[in-house]
């Protein structure tokens, strides 16, 4: 039976928000304590122009000091948006490369300066690099579930990329939510087309809780099929600077939720908690997650229905 | 085909845990907001001791100001604890009774002073007797999901209190996760249970956000062929004394998860956003919601992928 995967992307989708730089070192006693907690993948950083995004200049560094003498089973992913960024990648010990390109046309031009569709080249060029390394790939795309610019997007937009991507061997897709506007009708809709392209298809889930949908989304990922889903510690995430308590699913959130199932007793809720606890005390101000706060239900054994996602729709792809 | 109805619990159980008691003219306003909303069912208040909880003894004078001359189709609902509230409520043009025993014999005994067996008797007996009035009746399993002092609640003691209500004809039931304990798999074991014991069962959810599972559990509510949702404005309950945001699943948010999956897209979401904004000001402070923050999400049609809820299950009870 396939376990739900937890990738958690608190370093790189939370950090890169703040105005604040974390210190290398706590960014590093994090990472490990996530992975000391069991998470599946832990999203690094990103490797991106130090001058953009000052947050993530020390990703090399990070990976460089993970790296090393690493025992821990965990994963530690990192987001490329370039060929600069994929040899960065490749020369400090990244174990898994995220990429993606943007379903928006009005998206893609603006954060890359090319369209879907030479954006999706540019990025299936790179995933097959990543592989011949004998790297793990996984592909994206932004954008999936509707734009703020452009509103909803076509689900064959969505079909196309993923199609290219299949072609090209990158079999492990997420879809993101990157400006929150999924709600289970369309997670469940566009899951099931995606998983309907290919019999070795692997998908990942990511959404943001800018309209309170992010926990009901990702339930309604599971049922669907996915089987990794990207959260984020303390809920960290999102812009910072307004007053909206949106961010990412929190993680500690969702495996508390997966133990009242029955599903991932591996994972050490506790530690996560703890974890969320020690990024809310950093920044000095209350996130967006829930039980870091109330901490986990008391007296709570699991849920007596079983897990709510259908495990007949699940195979194993570790 | 039936439409998925909404019951604002917002002035009853948003405003019984409020420090500040709210002016019956306000409350007045707030429910008439949601009633030009086009909201099914608002709760305007609850029949307890005045000296007990304070911020409800209007409740008569607020249900005398709205009945009167009502031309709203939406229905007014109270809460009764005993035979006197349900006299007060008989008094005052109740049109619909809301009613319930705990399925933990802790709480009942803590809340009641009676045990699970002798509260479940005496809500029947008031449950006919507001029937026989040609009222319409609901009755709940309060702490269904489970219980801060119990822990899990077995599902026989619900399915138990459930088929003495229906053997007394009370079939409008509601499972209220007081505690906040649910999780999408118990809420999908537990419904599909209860709608089990009886063709004409209908039900309603009630859900808690403690552990950030509110929506999710709505969500799994609703495929489980549960038919009226409890929200409350901004998400306004339980305990305003903690830095938790938790209270209940939002009115609006959930108005604006049904308008992206078409569904009620009669109910004015524009309305119930300037609502919730209006009691966040009046009170001052952040409320749990997140819709009525950012606003609905622009250029947004409804998804394209049609509603999430299993159709085939519903059927027409209004």
């Amino acid at each position: 039976m396939t376990e739900i995967r937890i990738h958690e992307v608190g370093p790189r989708d939370g950090l890169q928000m703040e105005k604040q730089i974390v210190p290398v070192e706590t960014k590093e006693a994090w990472v490990r304590a996530a992975m000391a907690a069991g998470v599946d993948i832990v999203q690094v950083g990103s490797f991106v122009h130090p001058e953009k995004v000052p947050q993530m200049a020390d990703t090399d560094e990070l990976f460089r000091r993970l790296v090393a003498g690493k025992e821990s089973q965990t994963v530690l992913s990192g987001l490329v948006l370039n060929e600069k960024g994929l040899e960065r990648g490749l020369a400090c010990g990244v174990e898994m490369f995220c990429m993606g390109a943007s379903a928006s046309e009005t998206h893609s031009r603006k954060n890359t300066g090319m369209g879907t569709d030479e954006a999706t080249r540019r990025i299936v060029a790179m995933g097959k690099e990543a592989l011949a390394a004998g790297k793990r790939v996984q592909v994206s795309v932004q954008s999936a579930f509707g734009c703020g610019f452009e509103g909803r997007i076509p689900i064959e937009r969505v079909q196309r990329i993923v199609e290219t991507y299949l072609e090209a061997g990158l079999a492990n897709i997420s879809l993101a939510d990157t400006a929150g506007h999924a709600d289970p009708a369309l997670v469940s809709g566009l899951f099931g087309v995606v998983r309907a392209l290919a019999e070795n298809v692997e998908c990942t889930c990511h959404f943001h809780n800018t309209y309170g949908l992010g926990m009901a989304n990702t339930f309604a990922a599971l049922q669907a099929g996915v089987t990794t889903v990207e959260t984020s510690w303390a809920g960290l995430g999102g812009c910072p600077f307004t007053k909206m308590a949106a961010g990412n699913v929190a993680t500690e959130d969702f495996v508390h939720a997966l133990h009242r199932q029955g599903d991932r007793p591996d994972v050490d809720l506790l530690r996560l908690i703890a974890l969320a606890r020690d990024v809310a005390a950093h920044f000095g101000r209350e996130m967006p997650g829930y039980v870091y706060r109330c901490g986990p239900i008391p007296n709570g054994p699991a849920s007596v229905a079983g897990p709510f996602v259908d495990q007949s729709r699940r195979e194993d792809v570790r």
